[in-house]
């Protein structure tokens, strides 16, 4: 799907993205202290279309994700190809520092293929616009990501939880979302001003919990949670066929 | 449950948790670039007490999820307490950069309860031993973080899946594990050396789901996922009763 080369990481001294900040703190007396980052809060958003018994999922490259496999690729002995679910050590991401570039001649030895980056997730956004309600954040990245113009009012709660509780800790907030294809009014895709190049691919709903346990699909942990969450809480209104 | 006090928040200019890097690529032939950290892969481990018919959580103090409350608490009018859920804004991140700190006397109107910052997870670890499978490092953190001594054959495998794909895109793993009494060989608790303070607490099983969607408890997705996961596999061996 998607063509990616020229590849160089480099050191981030300073980034408007990632801004660590180092807490110290007495608990129940004692002197700690931990790194962490700040981040927005974020909804996501299980779309499912009543006209084609589809899930709507948003479908990227992930450039960490990618980082992820490629360390794992470094790590990986060229003898032993049984060894790349052990992770990266430390030594392979001070490595990294020094910045290492692949030309497109070289990547195909070097450089995993642009689908190891790829991940299946739901329609999701941070929440940045103090202004706006967690269901209209949502529904504004239902339009822009997916196409599905729906009033925010249509959007059901799921639930809440926390995310990198050891790095951000911060909430994100689930919602479902009923669309038709009388709401389909454009093709979704992100904002391409603010870089997102999103497809967006459907998912049947009765091969829906085959997918959503199939390892081999590389997806987050809220793809899973929401379709077992609709198994068990929708399937009186959409007979949904399955064995998990 | 938690006493914090003393609260100072710094920049962290140089860590040894939060490493920042910077990847060039392109993308289809348009060159981007995107700020990542790298991080170890994580196992987690639900797991259910077959004496007790109970699940056995940790709960910690995060310092992440706490910052984050507390960045609420600046962002929140003092005349309009419904606006705490809509996040923080990069103002409020910017602004912590100067550094705060709290006396035990300030803390009541300026930092949240600790129990803002506490979290109800399963028991999990990263996968940072290069020579140990996954299913022995869960294995470990099963044992030193809830003391449980269960063979790593016992551990079954549930799913995986990415986590923070924005920032580190790490796999997770997931895996079951059944105890006994018998197996209880410690009141685990973690490491005190790597400054653990794990409380382990258990979850009745015909408690699980209304604790599982009661947002008023905060806890990881982990939880509530493999809540449902065992409520669909594993019902028919143990009894829940249940209506979501």
């Amino acid at each position: 799907m998607e063509e990616i080369n020229n590849i160089e990481v480099v050191p981030c001294t300073e980034s408007d993205y990632l801004k660590p900040f180092r807490v110290h703190y007495n608990q129940n007396g004692t002197k700690k202290s931990w790194d962490f980052m700040r981040t927005h809060d974020s909804v996501s958003v299980l779309i499912f279309n009543t006209t084609s018994h589809c899930f709507v999922l948003v479908k990227q490259f992930r450039p960490a994700v990618y980082m992820c496999e490629w360390e794992k690729t470094k790590m990986q002995p060229p003898q032993s190809a049984d060894k790349t679910e052990e992770g990266a050590s430390e030594a392979a991401a001070a490595e990294s520092q020094e910045g290492q570039s692949a030309s497109e001649g070289e990547s195909s030895s070097q450089w995993p293929p642009a689908s190891a980056g790829v991940t299946y997730e739901l329609c999701a956004g941070l929440v940045d616009k103090p202004d706006l309600s967690l269901e209209e954040i949502a529904r504004q990245e239902v339009l822009e990501e997916c196409g599905y113009d729906v009033p925010a009012s249509k959007l059901k709660r799921i639930t809440s939880y926390r995310s990198g509780v050891g790095v951000t800790g911060a909430k994100q907030t689930m919602f479902y979302a009923e669309v038709s294809d009388d709401n389909c009014v454009s093709a979704g895709g992100g904002e391409p001003r603010e870089g997102e190049l999103i497809e967006v691919v459907k998912v049947p709903l009765h091969e829906a919990m085959t997918f959503a346990y199939d390892e081999r699909i590389p997806k987050t942990m809220g793809v899973i949670f929401s379709f077992i969450w609709f198994h068990n809480n929708m399937s009186p209104k959409y007979k949904i066929s399955t064995n998990v």
